[in-house]
């Protein structure tokens, strides 16, 4: 690292969170919470989000900004399951700049919602340094990533209020070792929940549910 | 993007094509080939190198520059494979840049290699933007990740002389659709080879390998 690039990130922050803090007072007048879903592309992020959009319903009201570099591939997949969903385009950038978010917030009809999830762009790394106004980041980490991803990325674990830990329908076919991961994850982030799930066989769904449902609860002092 | 967003990454690509062009000088001197290989963390970078060293090193001289936020544990691999390795730390951020991997180089003995490997932080966004002074980038996709991100992530793929894509063995657990994602590696990329291999069970590392070292021949005129 250079000193100049020291230097740039201290102004790109400087003007983040700015947004981020607009968009706290924002949510916080209208009882929303906001979640920021980050993880690699193709950790199943987006499968995630549809398997949570039906039974999260029956509880919740609740949207969700959908994160690409490009494509609006993964809003209109959310759709189709009937969820209220705007596309964020990044332009090229590796993250969710708050300001972005902030106006795409503004655009919902916030006094019918409890919840906004934001699925961020792809990418285990850099979101992880863009506060977005969130009530809490939540790490996805696919079992086909390998145990050793907490230890070689931690900014997000150590950042992350919770880790789901996606396609555990593919456990017999791989060689991961759970308890290693788990430790991984609980080296970088004593406290920090996990669950395991698998969206496509609608396993471990329930848990992480109730605990945005908690969340929000928490948040919203209801 | 905000307008100091764009004159910040401006800033930054200044100074890293400068040491680019010097790799390049040095490379070209040494008749050394540079690739870079760019994928989301768990794509399989490392275990596809592991299984390179050792058929690799049959044809060409060669050492691997691996790239990582935090951890010496993918060096550490590379190393138990009895390969030539030094690693290199991000200190946080999210790709490599062109003066650190400079440096590295001009510390390995150059008179006696005929290829460089770099493994690029797992990222399939940022690194992709820098020019760290390389011949070629190798995009590595794993079939984990769904068949659009191609699309969804096109800059890598735009830019990329091949592509691994890897975890083979993995094709009869998953709903993946290989024609479906040739298609869309093709649609951004229309020339682009692809590899199909599963490094765990050796399959398709000698095509791999002999792109390898034809691109060296290419490169050095040999």
């Amino acid at each position: 690292m250079t000193t100049l690039n020291i230097k740039v990130y201290r102004d790109l922050m400087g003007a983040n969170e700015k947004w981020a803090k607009k968009t706290r007072s924002l949510l916080k007048k209208r009882n929303v919470t906001l979640l920021n879903l980050i993880g690699s592309p193709g950790s199943g992020k987006t499968l995630l989000l549809e398997a949570t959009v039906r039974r999260l319903s029956r509880k919740l009201r609740f949207a969700v900004l959908e994160g690409d570099v490009e494509t609006t591939r993964d809003a209109e997949r959310l759709a189709s399951a009937n969820c209220m969903v705007s596309q964020l385009l990044s332009g090229g950038a590796c993250h969710l700049e708050a300001k972005l978010v902030h106006y795409a917030l503004r655009d919902l009809p916030l006094d019918q919602l409890d919840v906004v999830i934001v699925e961020n762009v792809g990418n285990l790394v850099c979101p992880a340094e863009f506060d977005i106004g969130e009530h809490g980041k939540v790490a996805v980490l696919s079992i086909t990533e390998g145990e050793d991803k907490p230890a070689k990325y931690p900014l997000l674990f150590r950042e992350a209020k919770a880790v789901v830990l996606t396609k555990q329908d593919l456990l017999p076919h791989l060689e991961f070792d759970l308890k290693s991961c788990l430790n991984f994850i609980h080296q970088v982030n004593a406290s920090l929940p996990v669950f395991q799930v698998s969206a496509l066989r609608g396993k471990g769904i329930g848990a992480w549910i109730n605990w945005i449902a908690a969340i929000h609860r928490e948040e919203s002092g209801a």
